[in-house]
């Protein structure tokens, strides 16, 4: 068993992952040294995710492994960013050798799987929380940033949305999803993909782009309001997968897409004459991208039914803090 | 009354701070954009401190909030770097509009006083922890690192040793400090000073460096292990300060200087041709410098009485985790 701070970072955080050649130094120091390439500019994000409030206690922490790091690769894929290098903070109530096998497996396997390397951590007693920083690489004056959005600019999705909410509500009501769709509905919440590729394919055709981390809504709505504009969606346009039509129930389940967050799939715009080269790059990627609606100079935004109903999202997104009042 | 994460980052994290010029953009996307001057490379620190482990639960929030960055521009002091960047995560209980103000005031007095611009936070619910990343720049290849100390370096010190320990001791035992030297030594543990400026005057000076975090004992163990030598330190001559002398107790007070972690200060090698160039620096150093032993091919570390008497570190450092049994 580890017995010390430095073993256990020895033991599970310096596995043999990929050395990239811009690592002078890793790990072993009071800090890594790194080089970033020529003509590039650096890319820094940092998500944390705390035990009952992002995750149950008792998550597979392999997923969590997985999870910590995929949600800032969603932010290097939002920002059409080429991930390189992350950090991570870990804080733990034990040292449980089997938990950090397994914590440190769902981390590096997403982590080799997008050549990132790990430099640097601080592991430390306390409550349970998952603290990664990364580090990627944009071509300088070329990062995709929330304040581009004019008039007349396409919104559009990759992959579907919903699902990651449909998973997390089966598993807050105690409800059991249909065998069929279980075990990709509960993927989509506990690993979900990083739009990454994606994001790099994006420069020169997106106007903006952010992940959707909180919810569609919440999320194109920092768009709106970063780029002062606002927008028009057609719901019926918001690409749900067959194991979402499936399973959600009721008729208030169209919210999950528009309000549920967790999807970490891309939301962004094209400017209108950039559509038709925009479609063909769409045409290459693996999830997908659906155009669900357009942006206006009326601020706000206004969710559509094609019968022209206007529907309003139950929430404005997850909140980490409840509203308190003064 | 902040009613979100984002009223909460934006009323407090994103102060009329001094814009760097190398931040492309700054707080407000997924991920910040920032430029690495030419022929420098980037070094990445971080650290957490976790309320019950590193401080106690009801800190002065503005000592919170300076020694959280304070313990990362000491990293980049140990690294020879010019501290440029950090982010922040903050894990809190409740929103507490004073005590974030607090906090926040602490963490841009420091920062202000290094150029440091806050470049990207996270600020969530959970048990109380803050997590800083620090960024900085060192000229390629000249980075001070752990693993250079030679068999007949001299060994040196910024500072005093054992304030920071005393003043821990005084409070972890319901212990009044004497009134002449309270401030000064309560100073010492909250508001540690990070040595930059010393850290950048050793390029060319030092063959290893590293910061006491957790003791001279342990910090300096880190640079023998790493160097693959030994070395043997003159107990009589670690510095301490005049408070430190009015105030400590008892046969094993030396164990402090030894010892505690918490001064925050540089331990670092020199090799004996650079002495005189190196003692020429150390005068300018506020803080002074001081050989305190040698570095020798024998490996361990032998700390020696003028008598010839070796005394025993109590212990190995501070450790995050107790060890544990298989």
């Amino acid at each position: 068993m580890p017995s010390s701070e430095f073993d256990i970072i020895q033991r599970y955080f310096t596995s043999a992952v990929s050395e990239r050649d811009d690592v002078v130094h890793g790990i072993g120091d009071d800090g890594a040294v790194l080089h970033v390439p020529i003509g590039m500019d650096l890319v820094v994000s940092i998500d944390t995710l705390v035990s009952g409030v992002h995750f149950f206690a008792d998550v597979d922490p392999a997923a969590l492994g997985y999870k910590a790091l995929a949600v800032n690769l969603s932010d290097m894929a939002a920002m059409g960013a080429e991930p390189a290098w992350a950090t991570l903070a870990l804080t733990l109530p034990t040292v449980d050798a089997s938990w950090l096998e397994a914590f440190s497996r769902g981390f590096f396997e997403l982590a080799e799987r997008y050549g990132v390397q790990l430099v640097g951590g601080d592991t430390c007693r306390g409550p349970l929380a998952v603290s990664v920083q990364m580090h990627g690489f944009v071509p300088q004056h070329a990062a995709l940033r929330r304040t581009g959005a004019m008039p007349g600019d396409l919104i559009y999705v990759t992959g579907t949305l919903g699902d990651a909410g449909l998973a997390l509500h089966a598993v807050q009501n105690h409800r059991r999803l249909p065998e069929a769709h279980a075990h990709y509905l509960t993927g989509r919440l506990e690993r979900p993909s990083p739009r990454v590729f994606e994001g790099l394919a994006l420069h020169g055709i997106a106007s903006a782009a952010i992940d959707i981390s909180d919810g569609l809504a919440a999320d194109l709505g920092h768009i709106l309001t970063a780029s002062g504009v606002g927008a028009t969606l057609n719901v019926e346009r918001l690409p749900v997968s067959r194991a979402f039509i499936a399973t959600a129930q009721g008729d208030d389940c169209w919210q999950l897409p528009l309000s549920a967050g967790d999807d970490y799939e891309l939301c962004f715009t094209v400017p209108e004459e950039k559509q038709a080269k925009a479609e063909q790059v769409f045409a290459r990627f693996g999830c997908g991208a659906m155009c669900i609606g357009i942006i206006e100079p009326q601020p706000g935004l206004r969710c559509k039914r094609a019968s022209g109903e206007l529907l309003v999202p139950s929430t404005s997104g997850y909140q980490h803090f409840e509203p308190v009042s003064t």
